[in-house]
């Protein structure tokens, strides 16, 4: 949670005078968001949050995510829609920033998601990769099995200080993974960080989907292990079958998954296991003393990892492969 | 900048419902504020600033500071309100914490302010001095002189760490204070914490005082001496005359200040200059690797104190004693 980069009243007046968006009444910087400094923003017109993208996100990158934003809103997915200045542009330049304004969703995101939850995403989750179906643009997942090994080569010295045994058995996942990674399954838009807090609830009904800032081109059915991974494991790190199988069977009413991708499931979950374990180990270990951000634990995906190490079929995740779903 | 307690949408929803506001919307966790968790709410009813108060403020004192607010509000000041809830009460607890809703208040905090700024500012205090006159709870300024040489004890070993010479110079100029503070100048409500990040402005015209967690009874001139060196020194820590004047000036056509609380003000600038550098000091000394809030310099009050203890009388800071104010 953090503000990286102030904006002061003059900064933000100017830059909201280009947009025909009213007086700027108030705005407050928001302690979500990791990676960006984000501020709830309040002008004559209507509430709206401001995205500075910080140095993790690669400028070049940031007209890929608005342009998808604005594409998957069209296709009725509620989700941020980017606000086009005079110009009729969305990118602009705050405090030495790339900057975008994009629209306020309501909704809040659930601490504790319980199985209704995870259906619900399920569902929301197949409708936002067919919505990405026609969406032209295109970015390489810099997060899948390929960037992984620059990653473990960042860290694994310092592994076994976080957990002994962990620096030999993230080099073996490695080397599994990169040979068993299946490639041949269907791709498209993923979202590919679609864990609680960017998902919004009014009530038990969803009603947005946020921070689409690592989305990519990659397969499908990854998307589906990140959030398995994400949803579906209880604070102990037991998985939780009636989450699982709820999720995957509402994906799977809206879009189905073939048996190719239901076969390569336990893999694709140990690979979405592995990619927040290395990258929460890369901030575990870089965390500077007075960091703005906590970092997250390493160890949850160690031993989420572990569970689908153990998974003989995607039978152990609550749903069967082979069989035409009802 | 931090939320230190986080509250989940299901406990958040409950204790809403205990008020008269409609269904609750949203809310995002502030990245401002220091020593409490701030929320913006949304309801069907409005926008709403939810606290829960963290240990540095003590239980006790809440219904104080939310009297006042709702005291000063109804003597036309501009800053939040309390909100009841349906059994007519303005304090709560949330997730394990004291908590209250306020309205919320537009209006930006000037990250530089100007002389007109320091002018508005100046009327606003005397103005919120006024207003307290018949406030009748009580609360003793527990960062006041006889607090500081706790503060000192608990910081002087590691002072010399930070500046050299900074410890003798610390205790030179607590021994002064203690024996030379002045203690018959007319007392009342004070904020004692009116920095530029708790005073919004649209446009060039103040909108609001937010943040009453440091408000007590004690004397009136040292609020204004509090204002004198958050507002009126440059970034390079040089006093800006002109910014000072104004304030000074903007406060006596609202609330006139004796000959007396005038000639004080050099040492009254000591004792806010001292205060805001012991309690600086002790955070930067205190403050945890991975903390969550980056601490503020003590150098900027060890400087600011040096200009005070050259000042010769009320002349340095741009008026006179002992003449009518026109």
């Amino acid at each position: 949670m953090a503000v990286y980069t102030d904006v002061s009243a003059e900064q933000l007046g100017a830059f909201i005078a280009g947009y025909d968006l009213g007086e700027l009444l108030s705005y407050k910087g928001i302690a979500e968001g990791v990676e960006n400094s984000n501020f709830l923003v309040h002008t004559a017109r209507g509430h709206f949050i401001l995205t500075l993208y910080e140095k993790r996100v690669a400028a070049g990158d940031v007209p890929f995510f608005l342009a998808l934003m604005e594409h998957l809103a069209s296709r009725g997915i509620t989700c941020p829609q980017p606000v086009h200045n005079r110009d009729g542009k969305t990118l602009g330049k705050l405090a030495g920033r790339p900057a975008a304004l994009v629209t306020f969703l309501e909704g809040m995101w659930m601490r504790r998601p319980d199985a209704k939850h995870c259906i619900a995403l399920g569902a929301a989750l197949a409708e936002l990769h067919l919505a990405g179906a026609d969406f032209t643009k295109k970015r390489t997942n810099a997060l899948s099995v390929s960037g992984w090994r620059p990653l473990y080569e960042a860290c694994c010295e310092r592994a076994d200080g976080v957990q002994p045994g962990m620096k030999t058995a993230i080099e073996k996942e490695l080397s599994f993974l990169e040979t068993s990674w299946p490639r041949d399954l269907p791709q498209g838009v993923i979202h590919a960080d679609l864990f609680p807090d960017n998902v919004f609830f009014l009530g038990d009904q969803l009603s947005g989907l946020i921070d689409f800032y690592f989305a990519c081109i990659d397969t499908l059915a990854y998307d589906v292990a990140i959030c398995l991974n994400a949803w579906c494991f209880e604070p102990d790190h037991s998985y939780n079958v009636t989450k699982g199988r709820g999720l995957l069977q509402a994906y799977m009413k809206v879009r189905a998954l073939s048996d190719a991708e239901l076969e390569a499931l336990p893999v694709l979950c140990r690979g979405a296991a592995l990619r927040f374990l290395l990258t929460r180990l890369v901030d575990w270990l870089d965390v500077p003393p007075g960091a703005l951000v906590k970092p997250k634990s390493p160890q949850e995906y160690f031993r989420k990892l572990r569970f689908h190490q153990a998974a003989i079929s995607v039978r152990d995740y609550g749903v069967e492969a082979g069989k035409a779903f009802a």
